[in-house]
């Protein structure tokens, strides 16, 4: 376990730190109720198709939702293009196991997720900033970039499913905060301009929780069988209660409504953070995240982030380091990613406080070694 | 998608058809009851941690349950060194990921399970029938056979161990089915022997049931960081929600006693088989099996077990096709596995008498072709 793991989980453990790393989604929003008498309902009415063994592509009423969710969103998709994973992070790895050949070229953001960048070095991957002639793959997060929170511009997907088409190279698509932008949800925009050159990746690990693990895929026409039995071979088939669960609480609650909440809820906090960072640390830069779970910070001096870290730890508050977000490893200036997704709202400024002492005993320490 | 895949899912979805396919453990059997009573109370009174995200090693309280079970087996396990994943395919698959390269040896039985074998394939092994100089790993089920329900010879599993051991070579031990022997649970046996070279999986799939996907993995000393990285990458962590519920639950039943319960059932059932067969088909030859849910067959006569499906489906049973067991393919007489474990005890008997019609038919066609 390197030094920036034991870190995150000891203070993870320590209610006393504020924890500005992991991106998680805020527990009070989980609809704790709700799941509870929906299992109710699963496991005393149905139980045993959700308790039984099943087919890879899971269960056949949730795909119906997810299909009909993507049909809005413009993608033509029908459920049975739909595969059920155990979240997003199961349905990219699925896609590259099938899609992604061992030690091929992938095009990555210049700051992406870093569950995707480690599965694709897993993978032997070749990271590149562009998908040129020669690149198998990009990963993308098109409705909102993570760390960034960032929309990306039509334009540039459209350069991007061109540059697929004239490469034949396939584009995965990453929704996982699509739908927790904080004016309104996006998604499938890649799929609904090209079924053939995309992989569509979704989940309900930041909408609902992340703890069900119930994501899904779509892939390409003609690529279904044999993604299907990449997820076969890799674990069977999904949680059949958590699927069960989830499709019984999407036919009971007012998503739409449970979602704009959501959007107020997380927009407030980002507000909060980008504010506190504005009067503590004027001289960190960062553009304000139109959704998801975090503020993308560039500090203006080059250094080690995992030992600020070190710092800010001891001064009771956490953050991820950059240099986990980023295809090339560490940045000419130290990067940062602040979720403000977890924290109490009442505890952000006091959280960024933390950090500007921290970051002025880290410069006053670098200056003197 | 193959004629046997269309056959199995059709006569799933049809109550008129006898299935003797598919090793699924039977739902009378599941706890459901106390399944939702865990569910509720996990979702109520802890909520958050089992529907947050977690750390890739899973619960420790869980953990604690299984290192502990292992010890009581006999074999040196701390809590640290278990693994929780989705299902023991989850574990066999995590683990080949770290442990056994590409385009390597993998000895397995002359009869084994089809989940490992496509994944071994999958992972483009090449499967031998003996763990030799040159063999980078072994796959066995020692305190359980699948398909064949026999309990491995202790001599055999310390010739496994000398040979991993002069080798160098990993021996992957799948205990799914090793608690439920007829007359006693066993399991670990590998493990007990030897930590170095055994990766240890186990499951609850088979004992209470499948859908929560509950598993674990025990890597060998010094590879757990690498096994867990593997597991991150693959899906971040297993299902929080069924993690917990599984954990309340071992709190709260009598699991020996379960167990006990579920041996005289499906021992009742694997006898019914067993003595319909000899009654009603007494040219096919078996062992009986010590546990487990099925019985291997071998009929007399070479042919192509795909076609006598369609013939048996068409008179309303079901069985696997023996080939998908056998890592050379089709053997020189048709075998067939019948699973005794989902199907009513009352309609065994009628099951194997319509085995025995489509039988006659069977050999009817081919000899008339």
């Amino acid at each position: 376990m390197d030094v920036v793991e034991r870190l995150q989980r000891e203070c993870a453990e320590d209610p006393a730190v504020i924890g500005f790393a992991g991106g998680l989604p805020d527990p009070a929003l989980f609809p704790r109720q709700a799941l509870a008498a929906s299992a109710s309902r699963v496991l005393l009415a149905e139980g045993e198709a959700a308790l039984q063994y099943a087919w890879p592509e899971g269960r056949a009423g949730l795909r119906r939702w997810i299909a009909t969710h993507l049909r809005g969103l413009g993608a033509v998709v029908d459920p049975d293009d739909v595969i059920i994973t155990s979240g997003a992070q199961q349905a990219i790895a699925v896609a590259c196991d099938v899609l992604v050949a061992r030690g091929c070229q992938v095009a990555v953001d210049a700051a992406s997720y870093p569950g995707a960048l480690d599965l694709l070095r897993a993978r032997e991957a070749r990271l590149v900033p562009t998908l040129t002639g020669g690149v198998a793959a990009a990963y993308a997060m098109p409705a909102m970039t993570n760390p960034c929170g960032e929309v990306v511009a039509e334009s540039t997907l459209d350069e991007l499913v061109a540059a697929a088409r004239a490469h034949g190279a396939v584009l995965i698509e990453d929704d996982a905060y699509g739908l927790l932008g904080f004016d309104r949800g996006r998604g499938a925009r890649l799929l609904a301009k090209d079924r053939d050159h995309v992989v569509h990746v979704g989940t309900f690990s930041k909408v609902l929780c992340p703890g069900l693990r119930v994501g899904w895929l779509v892939p390409p026409p003609g690529r279904r069988e044999a993604v299907l039995e990449a997820k076969r071979v890799s674990d069977l088939h999904s949680n059949g209660l958590a699927q069960a669960i989830v499709e019984d609480l999407l036919g009971r609650i007012d998503l739409e409504r449970y979602l704009a909440g959501a959007r107020r809820h997380y927009a407030d906090k980002a507000e909060r953070l980008t504010g506190a960072l504005a009067r503590h640390l004027p001289s960190w830069s960062f553009a304000a995240p139109r959704g998801g779970f975090s503020v993308w910070v560039e500090t203006p001096e080059p250094g080690d982030d995992a030992a600020f870290l070190e710092v800010a730890a001891s001064h009771g508050v956490t953050f991820d380091p950059g240099a986990g977000y980023l295809p090339g490893g560490r940045p000419p200036t130290m990067c940062l990613r602040l979720s403000f997704s977890l924290v109490d709202r009442g505890r952000i400024d006091e959280g960024v406080r933390r950090l500007a002492r921290a970051w002025a005993r880290f410069r006053h320490g670098t200056a003197a070694a």
